[in-house]
């Protein structure tokens, strides 16, 4: 995990946040790979669960919420963590996370322990006082119930349907840590399937089948590196009525979860009912029946998917694959649909104009449909082992043959094969591999 | 302006935050037609300045900074608007908002002014003291500048070049309003372009000139509705060498920001080289020199790129165009590209399976490239109509004609024309559209 850790910050794919000021714990920055590859997931994700398919359509609500939402979830009272504090050298600790009840840094005497909630406070308005307080939402999906009205009065959907979003989400970790498995930002994409009771059991089994089929058919990660935990019914939240972990298999920290799915009855309609007095019912033509769905609810953290991503990609070769070089290489063998940069853009040397010109012209002819870097300084040897560094599936070389007869030279990543393409087939040519 | 409003509503465009617990004010939630456009705004502005530039990288940073960043760029300090309450009713207003010094609700007296900071603080860690304050970004470009140093050292790029990002910034605003015009909690789509001393004047005059493009020959705004106004050496900031506001002509507001085009110089580097310690200068290959980059910054917002593209849009019909209607009718004239759907699939009936499965062959073939809705509920002249309302520029029509000859027609929105198209050129003949 250490070696990801530092690939990850040399190759700008994610920084420390604030790291010029010495970090904030429990926050990072995308840099230009990981940005493009955190697009790549939202996108991908966006594509499977909302637009390829007609019963399913997105909302993309406010951070802070009316703060009255968080008591009718249960949030304000009960979204805590037991805390606790040593005595001797005051550092906290998650009570549910000692293996005994002694500081595991100072082995001095511990506090009692309390509550903590974890949402993060603020205040609207121009007066700090708990009629201005407000909260950043620590989980996207109630915007998602309390927009349940909304969407139903405006869209036509009939039951079974969803609502997903994608969004922010924060949490006050009392030890946030990982890298960015346990941050107290991060990402969520989420989605709610509104079922008839007593469809809640098949729709539950159906979106974890459909939820693997993304890890591993869009994604591209292996089936053994993932595991399906289910959580004993002593575990669950008291309104749960069945609920799978998806883990993956990380480096050092073993499976750990990536994703939940959840089947959680009606209790969340319900409370907004109760708290808000709107009527959140669903009248269902077919059953002439009026009544609150259940819901199921995959829900999945962006930076976990994309930190897996990069473990599974990662590969490191004990020299060149075929180069002469006596470090370890680094492949990262990214599915190309998840890989930050496309198409890599060579021009043999730098010093023809008119190769130039023509790479620059291929870079305008692909970049509007595949992220594209234009990359001139170095050897060509090394200029392919930095795109295999970073995932590139395809670097295009521009060389003195070009100028004859308008070829280029596509490299395949992971065989390394060369072929001579025409530059007016380039880009079905790579449209073909996505 | 109402009518947008209530139209942006009705639609699922946007709605109030929150809105069955009576709102939150300055926040809104965009519904599933809302949130469809805004990733449109977003994927288009990160195409143009980012995708099709081979100067620019991204950044996806997070919206909890260090505080120190805020003390660096003088957020801390005056980020602030004047503020004044009534003695009599306690209205608060922003003093530089009133045109006499007498409440306008009551007539009453007003309180001495104070600086009100709009960041919005809150605190992170267990426990609520100075030391854990923390404050949610009130601009996106601060993380770009804090991160020039971790992009430089990890990517390739050489002077001119640019970061850009987009994301959430909170400002608590006194007086939010004019819907999302002015909201607490907004999307910023910021780049900073990094350039030698002593060609920003150039530069400053190139991203104008881009970002104009953006808006007429990408978004399809009309140059008369835009307008770019020169912000006065007077009121410029202290640290600013020139400034413009790209506006738009709104409804009822008339000409207001859209955009801000920002020569900022070196200010934002110095200040952070000087508060963190570390070297922010580049060093210059060509001219053999280490300096700290001028900069220029266009920033815009989506929420204010929406509004004014909805407004831009929307059109009414004194009764139908070749319709029976007594009403008004609507047609939202969207270039396809920021349509929020791309193409309606509608079986002419939805009693037969054979035509209804045709359609959901359809919607199988198309969803994966365009984002597509279907529709199999009320007649086919109001499900047009409703498909011109909210702009979706091709409806597609499964009929009988189809099971024998697999054709389908297309229905052009703005022209009313409709087109017979065998169902395997379908796809093709879409994207040519685009």
């Amino acid at each position: 995990m250490e070696k990801i850790v530092s690939f990850a910050k040399r190759k700008g794919f994610i920084f420390q946040s604030s790291s010029i000021y010495g970090g904030l714990q429990g926050f990072y920055d995308y840099g230009p790979l990981g940005s493009q590859m955190k697009k790549n997931i939202r996108d991908s994700w966006w594509n499977f669960m909302i637009n390829t398919r007609p019963d399913v359509v997105s909302v993309d609500s406010s951070i802070i919420l009316n703060p009255k939402v968080w008591e009718a979830s249960g949030h304000l009272k009960s979204f805590t963590d037991p805390l606790t504090e040593c005595k001797s050298c005051h550092k906290r600790f998650r009570a549910d996370h000692l293996t005994e009840f002694k500081c595991p840094e100072c082995r001095g005497d511990l506090m009692d322990v309390r509550n903590f909630n974890l949402m993060l406070k603020t205040f609207i308005g121009p007066v700090e006082d708990s009629t201005s307080v407000a909260y950043l939402r620590p989980e996207t999906a109630q915007a998602i119930f309390i927009n349940f009205k909304n969407v139903l009065d405006t869209q036509r959907l009939k039951i079974p349907f969803g609502i997903a979003q994608i969004g922010k989400a924060f949490r006050n970790e009392i030890t946030p840590g990982n890298f960015v498995f346990r941050t107290r930002e991060f990402e969520q994409m989420e989605m709610e399937f509104f079922v008839r009771p007593g469809e809640e059991k098949e729709w539950f089994e159906y979106w974890i089948s459909e939820r693997m089929r993304w890890y591993t058919d869009i994604l591209g990660i292996k089936k053994e590196n993932l595991r399906v935990k289910k959580i004993e019914k002593q575990e669950l939240a008291h309104y749960a009525i069945d609920c799978v972990d998806i883990e993956y298999n990380f480096p050092s920290l073993g499976f750990a979860e990536i994703e939940g799915v959840a089947s959680r009855g009606d209790y969340d309609l319900k409370q907004h009912e109760k708290y808000s007095g709107e009527d959140l019912k669903y009248f269902d033509e077919t059953l002439k029946e009026k009544y609150i769905p259940y819901v199921i609810e995959p829900s999945c953290g962006v930076d976990r998917v994309m930190l897996a991503l990069i473990c599974e990609a990662y590969n490191e070769f004990p020299k060149g694959r075929n180069f002469n070089s006596n470090n370890v290489e680094t492949l990262l063998k990214l599915k190309p649909i998840m890989a930050p940069v496309k198409v890599a853009i060579l021009p043999l040397v730098r010093n023809n104009q008119d190769i130039v010109l023509k790479a620059k012209q291929v870079f305008d002819l692909l970049s509007p449909c595949f992220v594209a870097e234009y990359d001139e300084t170095g050897t060509i040897g090394k200029r392919y082992r930095r795109q295999d560094e970073i995932g590139t599936p395809f670097s295009i070389t521009i060389d003195y043959k070009t100028l004859k007869d308008n070829t280029v030279t596509i490299r395949e990543r992971d065989t390394m094969k060369q072929e001579r393409v025409l530059i007016k087939d380039l880009l079905q040519c790579i449209q073909k591999q996505f």
